[in-house]
């Protein structure tokens, strides 16, 4: 429909060459591999006669299973149709004038910004840094009068994490100027130690700070369409005055209050996370021509160098096999030796490090 | 979340009087009560493996059955998250600066113009028309230069239509005045001959005119967020430089495919529509009290007349005995003595009638 690219595009691959969507490994996508629950379709048959209703307008029980599972008050928590809803809601109801934008990261910060009339500019996150935003040139940026940006926490597609301190750090300073800061979380659950990264317990502390969260990822369900954010009640007026009715549809609202109470799949992926980030690691650095860059994410930001494959028959004979990986050149200031890859389940992690290997190491 | 008053708001009533939501005749919104096919659940199950990738964002496979059903081409058809995102966006892509609006009508529609920041100016309906548009007025005001109309066919919540050749008439005046119209049709497969009122198939005939469907009225699932709309190609593509990606999900778009092509369901929804509607109108005379407007739709306007009771009362009374009513006041120009119903099956119909009946002839 328009020009942004994105990872997760099943259905065109499917098309294209002919397979059935259940079988391609969707490297592209950075969804958890974690398999869904199978009493999801218990709750969907159970709730299905809700499909002929309305959703709550107030989505009150699905933000009162989210207040459980953030620790935050009912009050300070929103949903929509994805976490991508309330990007461009936010960006909407708070109105700025003027974006200060670090890159690269997700591409739909700037579409939303400059659909709704925002002029936008890029802090330029350095490939020798590893990607990792430095916070003193940041600070300095900012002076220069911005009232909004947008800062996605770990960063994708690069795997880069701000801690707690820095984020405050840059928090307090975006306060004084004025400046509305967009947070997005929603890979954060990803990380070792949410706690020490997420600033979901301080939203009463700032009024310039808009959490974002989601289903997507974390959850596995993209196709289902479910985000939230968190921020504190007087902003989210702001938000309400904006956002489209219903715009969560209820079978969403049904398995996202299933999967907030599930402690199963929590814990699994945790586990899951953990031991396939460090498995791949260490195999991808046993590839020649890669250079793999650090991450606290579900995904790996790489680069082809020293070889004379190109990324472009690289991703091409990959989808031969049934295998999509994400071409990151889309991503402002990455070129076309950059590509991301999902972590995945263990035997679709081998699947790849083995095609890898046969294309990059023979 | 915000001011705006809707039908539909089963969870706050059942959380009110603690009754369980499938326990409650819901009248207040207008949706059809053709029991939705035993078959849909399959249809869940079987594509439920789906929810794990993103939608494709190009929704190729709905378009293409939406294409068969309205016999228009896929390129003049998009979808979105219920007809509610394309009114919205339909608004904010085309960027209005003063929209003339036909009241009392659907309230969302003032709303996203509003938010839209476009200047809004009431063209009354009159009571003593049926609050049918008188067109010769309408020409006449649109000369005072807006560049927005919105057209609700069969209106809502008076169930007044336009035919073919009067929308005609309007939209080549229009034209000519370089004004957009949008022409929700969503409640138009309630009416006995679509051909003789929709202009679906006149799409290409002009630069100016988006057409909205919907699947939450007629196929009855307001609970997924189905809408769709039809226009020449070029005006969608403005569209398309806005729309989210991703804004229709998994779910609906399987249900909803299955759901055009489900024949048994449009046979047994039109004979259900002419029947109950003849019944409950014939019925709904007999009672003391209720002027009731004629309809072409699947919901009926009625108006408290002679009576001592008011519509708080009866409302509240109604809603002791689990059946909801959708009070009209709320709409530009209707009073506290307005109402509106839905046409449900025979038995709730039969619920209703008997209620009103003790209530107002005794």
């Amino acid at each position: 429909m328009d020009e942004i690219i994105h990872g997760g595009n099943v259905d065109s691959i499917a098309q294209k060459y002919g397979y059935k969507i259940e079988e391609i490994l969707d490297f592209s996508a950075n969804i958890n591999p974690n398999p869904l629950p199978e009493e999801i379709k218990d709750v969907i048959l159970k709730n299905i006669y809700r499909i002929s209703h309305y959703p709550d307008r107030e989505y009150i029980s699905l933000r009162t299973a989210l207040a459980t599972y953030t620790g935050c008050p009912i009050e300070s928590i929103r949903v929509g149709n994805g976490a991508t809803e309330l990007i461009y809601l936010a960006i909407k109801a708070l109105n700025p004038k003027k974006a200060l934008l670090p890159v690269p990261s997700f591409s739909e910060y700037e579409r939303a910004l400059l659909t709704n009339g925002v002029q936008v500019e890029y802090f330029p996150l350095r490939e020798e840094d590893d990607f990792k935003l430095n916070i003193t040139d940041f600070l300095e940026r900012l002076k220069k009068g911005y009232d909004f940006t947008i800062l996605c926490n770990p960063n994708n597609p690069t795997g880069q994490i701000l801690e707690k301190d820095e984020l405050m750090q840059i928090l307090d300073y975006a306060s004084s100027q004025n400046t509305y800061v967009l947070l997005d979380e929603t890979f954060i659950e990803f990380t070792e130690e949410v706690e020490k990264i997420s600033l979901i317990r301080e939203i009463s502390k700032y009024d310039n700070l808009i959490i974002l969260r989601a289903f997507t990822k974390y959850f596995g369900i993209p196709g289902l369409r479910l985000g939230y954010c968190l921020s504190n009640p007087i902003l989210l007026k702001k938000l309400d005055l904006y956002q489209e009715p219903w715009s969560v549809n209820t079978i969403a609202v049904c398995v996202g209050e299933f999967l907030l109470g599930y402690k199963g799949y929590k814990e699994a992926s945790k586990k899951w996370t953990k031991t396939e980030r460090d498995f791949l690691y260490k195999a991808l650095q046993e590839i020649n021509g890669l250079k793999v860059y650090p991450t606290w994410a579900n995904f790996f930001l790489i680069k082809l160098e020293n070889t004379k494959i190109t990324l472009t028959e690289l991703q091409k004979m990959l989808e031969e096999r049934k295998i999509l990986i994400r071409n990151a050149s889309s991503f402002k200031l990455l070129n076309e030796t950059f590509f991301r890859i999902a972590i995945k389940d263990r035997t679709s992690n081998l699947s790849l490090i083995k095609e890898l290997k046969r294309l990059l190491n023979d």
